[in-house]
């Protein structure tokens, strides 16, 4: 059993100013905080999950929103990594109120990454500035390279695009050039990163990156 | 180019009587209203036109509703059958009268079956009475057989399931007992069938539930 914060709904009138005073707080303290954000399903804990044992260094937490459940906030923890779950109270997504009462939760120690593994949902999530330093969201091959068409502003929104699940490429009938190129006419600055969880295939190349984004 | 419908938003606070209004007109004019909810990429559209291919006899428009793009509506009409983009001003889902104002838009022309799609999205749709006869969820074996854990409320307002993509079973980890036996747990009455709109498998059985409801 993981332990688990039951969030309490926050005043959104002010989430913007909030969300920069948290930023700035957790850059004080050399904390990077990523928000990751994709549809139910699409691997954000899978990708996590590898990337705690590909990076055994870098000191890295896991606040896992959901609205219930704790196997991720688990799946986490059988790692060895600190992991919080925190339930929504049925909310489609996390804002910068939320966010602090799960950084609150963490409590003082140090650690260099914090992941906001937000609720699976391709919309919400986007509308709303959670404090993140970087905000990335994952693509599963699975899920179809017509994606960015229909869900404009998260693509928007997000420094870095995950397309993930790539060891099942051949088998689905995903259009790589297409949703890169659907991606970057969207958002000309997107990172892109190509990965497959389960074979370790571009891996490096996203660690990389997010190594660098501590800087 | 698909006729698109720019959606407004209704007044939310008589949602679920305007839904009742709405289900009892279309079931006095003979029409089966079904309501398709999943996450992004669970393969609503591609469920559909496996259906609308494999009944010719039943007569089967689409209300396809997205923030964006016109995809999905240009794929069915491809079929030859009738398809009108909803784009829903953002909001992550469908009411009532939002549903009346594609209803509208379709005309009085008579069909068997309308099915809703709705947003891709396994959280806010739930939450929202559009009018429909039957609730339809789907959930794709690439997403993983843990979401009636993390969404319940969705498995809980929906009539039957759909788990889509059984062709990939054998490709990902997904426990197909597990999956079932947690939407049961939360719905005991839940209707469930395993499809691939790939190969056919299991479509007959998910058409003729289809075809019952008209009764």
């Amino acid at each position: 059993m993981a332990v688990t914060i039951e969030l309490h709904k926050t005043v959104t009138a002010s989430n913007d100013a909030d969300a920069q005073a948290l930023r700035e707080e957790l850059a004080h303290r050399g904390i990077l905080l990523v928000n990751l954000m994709s549809s139910p399903g699409s691997g954000k804990t899978t990708l996590l999950s590898r990337t705690i044992t590909d990076l055994p260094e870098t000191s890295i937490a896991v606040l896992e929103a959901d609205i219930d459940s704790d196997v991720d906030a688990q799946r986490i923890e059988a790692l060895g990594a600190k992991a919080l779950q925190l339930h929504t109270d049925g909310m489609c997504h996390v804002d910068a109120g939320m966010t602090a009462q799960g950084m609150a939760a963490l409590g003082k120690a140090g650690c260099d990454i914090v992941f906001l593994e937000n609720v699976g949902n391709l919309i919400c999530p986007a509308e709303f500035d959670t404090g993140a330093h970087k905000n990335v969201m994952l693509l599963s091959v699975p899920e179809g390279d017509d994606k960015p068409l229909k869900y404009p502003l998260m693509f928007q929104k997000s420094d870095a695009l995950v397309i993930t699940k790539m060891d099942a490429l051949s088998y689905f009938n995903f259009d790589l050039e297409a949703a890169k190129r659907r991606a970057m006419h969207l958002n000309p600055d997107i990172r892109i990163f190509c990965v497959s969880a389960r074979t370790g295939e571009g891996m490096d190349a996203w660690e990389e990156w997010l190594l660098s984004c501590m800087n």
